[in-house]
């Protein structure tokens, strides 16, 4: 870029996402200034360590000072607080923005914490089961969306500002409402989270089948499960308590569905559950056909 | 091997199985003659293109002729027909196998339509999404574990010879009884399919959320689930119908637990989903301390 969209970007929260952003700004826009904060003193240390910003604060109020945008990377449940803490500090004009998987809520929050500030939140739909300090990396966001929800009336050219920040590091960017988000993510991402949880959960407490069993056998297709269930709980905690109503919605459907299929089952009606199958295919070639997911098998894994 | 257990295969049904123990004998264990047979006349040409046995044969009756180890290789609502193809060829001392994800409706069926034959069921508990004659590599079953679910009183020496075919190509052995067999992969295996090709389904038939959406946002969590709701529909209908009571009681524990998560959500009660969501991280790494999974973030996929 000849042109940088801000001049210095602090980061609040140094995990997986938060180190990734750094990572991927100072490899492809080292003419943007980044600082960071985390509460955790070991991450903040593991942070400077790993350089995952160009200098990691020891307070928020020090990360945010002089910022132009400060992205919050956090928790769901834990913006409101971050923002608070860094209010003081900030400058009037600095554009706020944040990571966070659900959006009405955490706009909400946001706006509260900071009330004469603009907040524009956004979402990058990327991410792997690992977090902390040590899980980002910079080509996290390569070919993989970026969902801003802007409010309405937000001013244009700082739309434009953090798309192009976003771009930069990678990411295709689209422009969405905060309540369609919700919808959105509650079934392409916090559903089969929720369900993924609880069947490695299930197999867990069954009486009549040992838990090494389970593991030894895993690769009948139970393991690809565990990937996403070892995500971070508290982030997860607060996804669902931030998004509720959409992921309880998306919820009764599925279910609904489940029903339909254990009937299917119970009938005998290999025809119904033949057209089913069917159907299903086409949404993995599409999602692969668009970049989405590799086409090897067994997601190319080996061994 | 110095002293081959067997001096003739034959395998009945070349997709991704059939293929797999074809290349994967025809490289680890040369010594051994292998025939082969598909009942479609697509998949026979391309398994002789192939080279997925030694010799592909016009006729089950012609594949069979001489064998010691016959293996049938197609879904398991197929097992009896395809055996009673067979039937008049087969020599009085063949040992019958298969590799039928469930085990004791197979058994039966192969018992029924042979009952002259000693039938010992296998079940390899490996796969891909992939089906078909060109699915196959010879690798598939390396470190992988096959389920042998002998009959009371089978031959302990056919029960080791069968095992040791296994072994040679690469899978690692446990010997078990075939209900138990069913309820494990009931959990470990065909619950998580059912799942995923629900969710699949669910999401494709959304009113509120486009396919084009969903495709777009999958990397949430979602294309996760699209790789194992890819796999044959027949293969799958058949698992449904074959091991229907094992199935449907998993599902009933699985929806048992769900609905409680489901509570949790809709009361806000965060220490619980907290706790669940932390406990369901030790099983994931316990499947990569076993070698049933890789550990590199997002299954190792790229792009």
């Amino acid at each position: 870029m000849s042109d940088v969209p801000f001049k210095k970007v602090a980061i609040i929260g140094l995990g997986l996402q938060g180190g990734s952003i750094g990572l991927a700004l100072r490899e492809h826009a080292p003419a943007i200034a980044t600082t960071g904060y985390d509460r955790n003193p070991d991450t903040r240390t593991r942070a400077a360590e790993r350089g995952l910003v160009g200098h990691v604060a020891d307070t928020a109020t020090e990360a945010v000072a002089d910022a132009d945008l400060v992205i919050f990377c956090v928790p769901p449940m834990a913006m409101g607080d971050a923002a608070r803490e860094c209010a003081e500090a900030l400058s009037p004009d600095a554009l706020i923005s944040d990571v966070g998987s659900s959006k009405v809520t955490v706009a909400r929050a946001l706006g509260e914490a900071l009330p004469r500030h603009l907040v524009i939140p956004a979402h990058p739909v990327a991410g792997t089961e690992n977090s902390g300090p040590d899980a980002g990396f910079a080509s996290l966001f390569q070919g993989r969306w970026c969902i801003i929800t802007p409010p309405e009336g937000a001013d244009t050219a700082k739309v434009e500002r953090l798309s192009a920040l976003w771009q930069a590091i990678g990411a295709k960017v689209e422009i969405m409402d905060a309540a369609h988000h919700d919808l959105v993510l509650a079934i392409t991402s916090h559903l089969p989270h929720l369900i993924a949880y609880t069947i490695v959960g299930t197999a867990d407490d069954l009486q009549e089948v040992t838990q090494s069993e389970v593991i030894k056998y895993s690769a009948g297709g139970f393991r690809d499960f565990t990937r996403i269930a070892a995500s971070d709980p508290t982030m997860w905690r607060d996804v669902f308590l931030s998004n509720r109503d959409a992921v309880l919605a998306m919820l009764q459907v599925f279910t609904e569905d489940l029903t339909e299929l254990q009937k299917a089952i119970r009938l005998g009606d290999g025809e119904k559950l033949f057209d089913h199958f069917t159907r299903t295919r086409a949404i993995r070639r599409s999602i692969i056909e668009q970049g989405q997911d590799v086409a090897t098998p067994n997601f190319g894994r080996q061994g």
